[in-house]
């Protein structure tokens, strides 16, 4: 955070610096003190240039496509031929394993080999397939080298002939492969591919429903467990007549992110208004205020609406990243400033509190109030931990984090044939076609944008403006533009040629109130800065947290931390007060309060500074 | 509630008409779609009177011991020929039951006869016997029949042999003997039975743990599961070097309750020392306003300090049942305004809530929130049903209420030589050796309380004087007294002979506020009348209840309600606000809010109107 102006690019230096080769010694089982993944190790076993025993999560896999998707974007930003090489050995490895017919999956290679597609519901083979098949993808974007994407290929082509079109009705029993299958159809140009993930999502959850009766030809071979649940694996009712977001959250939203993909590739209106109602249910009945989803940890899931426990909390990393997945889809399916608000909620605030600054611990759970001998102890408390751990037994969210950030500008931008809307504000430059677009500024911390942008046709330009910003100056080639927001965009039209742009937009310390639904909420503020989400945490105000009070009428004051590991971040300091400790449990008057200065972190720094209580909601 | 001026006596009809007689039915597995008891059936299949096999839990027993005590306490107020008919016919099966060696327990005669006291931990030998032995003592006490009182004498005989001095070490799993023994004691003069319960209450949680022991002796051979919480069975650390309450509250309570018994009886300072260190810390730091005990489900424990979470509460019935046998005994070791004020807070709340007013269905664990669609329904609330259900598997709650109820008297006053304690305003009539009293009054609706006291000799009284009454009129035979409250009690001197004492307290409506460190109850305030706790229910109030809000300084309207099950009991109104429904999840403004009549009723009285949202704490 040492560059005020370099937000984006010094998170993106310091994930290919730090969080790949981390995750890469990670997956190695090079890091001391972690739970090992042994995931490169599975492959290895299974090409046979290695011996032992398959170890893992059914879905191991899958962590070796995500960190290859990463690296592939790491490799499109700074050559790196020592990682090169380390991935094309990866590959080289998954060449040898795949087996003859295309099947690639090391713990059905080598665990169970004649259980092949016999548990959609529960063995992610189709899961880990989609996460190779980005990596694969992403691998062969970066550097034009088949191998990978030939592997991959001829997977998918085994998929295509055992669940194609007149073939077995079954679907992934987590969602991934859809929206994979897409970027497979777009690398490949073969349509066969996208018509298979339309297939996926319009079986499921259809009757007869398949994952029912592969349920009972599994009786008492299960590998979990025996079905309870068919919104867990999003298989309750097909998603064109759903409302209301049930079920796994990260599976949810892998299924919606691959759906508006399917939506926009068939112009299929059904799907997207199924799509759109479901974005209103997520984002405003059970999103937390830090883009957090899955407010329960009993099946990794969404809850009732409006039950927004900030202590119990769930909100997995990867719900998160899979949110962001689904918004960019969603934006290509409708431009809305609510979508990119809403993405961008989730990225600055859950997906980057994800990774410790240091680019090495990742949390999973993600909660809004971290509390002292409780969070990670208490029974109903023991998968929020309050302090990111080494390493994950189940570590799907440190990799996704590392290739959602490392693609950043895939979410930043979308350009078309004359046409280019800025989502996001990223600083770097990216080209793409004919344009290419530099932005720099001081975003999240203040609200300078500036861009040139180069264009080799006219060029009608739509660049975001926050809801949250209520004051903003736009001025194009050094003249001030008269703004029309239209659904959180202001356009403008470029001719050929290069141009600068300059958006000022309000970043300044605002109070946020939770539906009065939300009892969790209740009487409560949290304060944010532009998308900034803020917390308190027990490094900087006295514990407990809840002993705490901003009035809703008071000043706060946007400082600029001076030393530490939040050198350069804002801070929000605000005079409030403290309800003084007393003996007595219940009194008949208030408790009395003492004066007392609050700071307020970013959201997604917090648990750099040891173990702390934490709280985002502060009463008022 | 119909007759204003007959609170208690027209409970302990209610009690004695409908909650004895359906008890008896639902031992005798004769209520229809409820979970049998078998807890009768057990006994007569050990006498050979029946065939069949053992059904319930490790402790069914306890139940009809429970029961038969509630039922003497019945017949000593209102004799009933067919009632004592059943319970001799009880105690002729029991006493048939019985081994030739004394022993008595229906689970280990039928289901492990091998098993015998090889399991303290778990399977509530003793625990049973206790209660058996209460029944007893109460049926002796009630009809001066002794078969009950010679099967219970020679069980505790029994157990003396095994356990006494220089025997086995061990103590029981599930406190409740200790304080039988000394009730034991006190009918029969024997002072063995007393030292046995010192000796149990000395051994426990001392080195060599013998429970360890146990746990070690029976690996692979457990009723429930192995060791894991010394906590649990309060065996963790001896009584005496604690100064927290931890571990399973309804063990702590009874524990709590037979030491004190041991520390009058021994005069013993140390261990009265710690049972006011553990009061302190159990009603300061782990008290529900309700008078509840044990936050969390998880071992039906008590949680940390503070934590007293509303919605996921555990507030067994019987915990503050039990709370309310050891504050007794602790008024017994020192008259202390605060132990009664406390006793009568878990009384009027809590235990009272554990019925409905029907006095057929019953609350085991008491919420302080209830929600439609999520108590009862989702994971972490399954246990908080929102409605009393027919009956439990698990029953202990509904007869230790009923045993309670019936035996308030005991609980209203302490009669001595030459004195007089008043701590509880129950009408009635009451001889203990040479001095009546009866009480009359408006209680706990209106503050006038009325004592007709008749005594044989010159008698200190002291009444209570609640600390949250302010103003005060006490009138000894029509002439107004100076009052001086000493501790909670203000005293006076009566001659021997008949007088009038008329003691004026304030009854009014008022807010309570809970300690800056409960984080449940932040910003919240809750209402009572005298000892009564109230809440809003869905019935009166518009849903959700978490939206709405009652300012500091409102006035509050007490109002007889006069239509309904609740005809006669007064309500508080309010004029509070509703926070307005919206779409948005999050917004830069507070909700607006529209005006809002708000109806709170007695606690102990809500869920008797259908299934409804139910809050304590209101926002503020």
């Amino acid at each position: 955070m040492e560059n005020k102006n370099a937000f984006w690019s010094s998170i993106l230096e310091n994930v290919r610096a730090k969080m790949i080769p981390f995750q890469l010694a990670a997956l190695k089982d090079e890091i001391p003190n972690a739970e090992p993944s042994h995931a490169i190790r599975n492959f290895e076993i299974a090409a046979g240039v290695a011996e032992g025993e398959y170890h893992g999560m059914v879905f191991q896999d899958s962590d070796v496509g995500k960190w290859i998707e990463a690296a592939a974007y790491s490799l499109t930003q700074k050559s790196d031929a020592k990682l090169e090489s380390e991935i094309d050995y990866i590959i080289s490895v998954m060449a040898k394993a795949q087996l003859a017919d295309g099947y690639l999956n090391t713990y059905f290679i080598l665990k169970e080999p004649d259980g092949r597609r016999t548990n959609l519901r529960e063995c992610h083979e189709m899961y880990c397939a989609g996460h190779l098949i980005e990596g694969a993808v992403a691998y062969f974007d970066a550097t034009g080298k088949r191998e990978f994407l030939d592997v991959m290929t001829r997977f998918a082509d085994h998929i295509y002939e055992e669940f194609g079109p007149g073939k077995k009705a079954g679907y992934p029993g987590h969602p991934e492969l859809e929206l994979a299958l897409y970027k497979l159809y777009h690398a490949t140009g073969e349509a066969k591919y996208a018509r298979l993930a339309d297939l996926f999502i319009d079986r499921r959850g259809t009757e007869p429903n398949y994952l029912v009766s592969e349920n009972e030809r599994n009786k008492g071979r299960y590998h979990w467990g025996g079905l309870d649940s068919l919104e867990y694996t999003q298989a309750h009712k097909p998603l064109r007549e759903q409302d209301r977001a049930v079920g796994h959250a990260v599976r949810a939203m892998y299924l919606y992110a691959g759906a508006a993909d399917s939506a926009l590739s068939r112009n299929d209106a059904e799907l997207s208004a199924a799509l759109f109602r479901l974005w209103d249910n997520v984002t405003k009945k059970q999103m937390y205020v830090t883009g957090g989803f899955g407010a329960t940890r009993h099946g990794e899931a969404f809850a009732e609406d409006y039950e927004l426990p900030n202590d119990t909390v769930y909100a997995e990393t990867c719900a998160s990243v899979a949110f962001v997945f689904w918004a960019r889809r969603m934006l290509k399916l409708k431009r809305s400033g609510k979508i990119a608000d809403d993405m961008e909620r989730a990225l600055y605030n859950t997906v980057l509190a994800g990774s410790n600054l240091n680019m090495d611990r990742y949390f999973y759970v993600n909660p809004l109030e971290a509390l002292p001998c409780i969070s990670g102890e208490s029974p109903d408390y023991k998968h929020v931990l309050p302090e990111r751990p080494p390493w994950f037994g189940c570590a799907c969210c440190p990799p996704n984090m590392a290739r959602l950030l490392l693609s950043i500008n895939d979410y930043a931008y979308t350009f078309a044939d004359g046409k280019l809307d800025i989502h996001l504000y990223v600083d770097g430059t990216v080209t793409r076609g004919g344009t290419t677009v530099t932005h720099s500024g001081d975003y999240p911390w203040g609200g300078s944008l500036n861009w040139t942008i180069e264009c080799d046709s006219d060029t009608d330009v739509s660049v975001r403006v926050p809801s949250w910003s209520k004051e903003n100056t736009l001025t194009v080639d050094g003249t001030e533009a008269n703004i029309v927001v239209n659904d959180g965009y202001a356009g403008f039209r470029l001719s050929k040629g290069a141009h600068t742009v300059n958006l000022s937009i309000e970043i300044k310390p605002r109070r946020v109130y939770a539906n009065p639904k939300v009892r969790a909420d209740s009487n409560c503020a949290a304060l944010m800065t532009g998308p900034l989400v803020y917390c308190l945490e027990g490094a900087d105000n006295p514990s407990p947290l809840c002993a705490l009070r901003l009035a809703d009428d008071t000043a706060l004051h946007a400082e600029v931390i001076r030393e530490g590991v939040l050198d350069g971040m804002t801070a929000i300091k605000a005079d409030g007060k403290r309800l003084n400790p007393r003996d007595e449990l219940y009194t008949e008057e208030p408790a009395e309060s003492t004066a007392q200065t609050l700071t307020f972190i970013p959201y997604f720094a917090w648990g750099n500074r040891g173990r702390t209580e934490m709280r985002v909601w502060i009463n008022i």
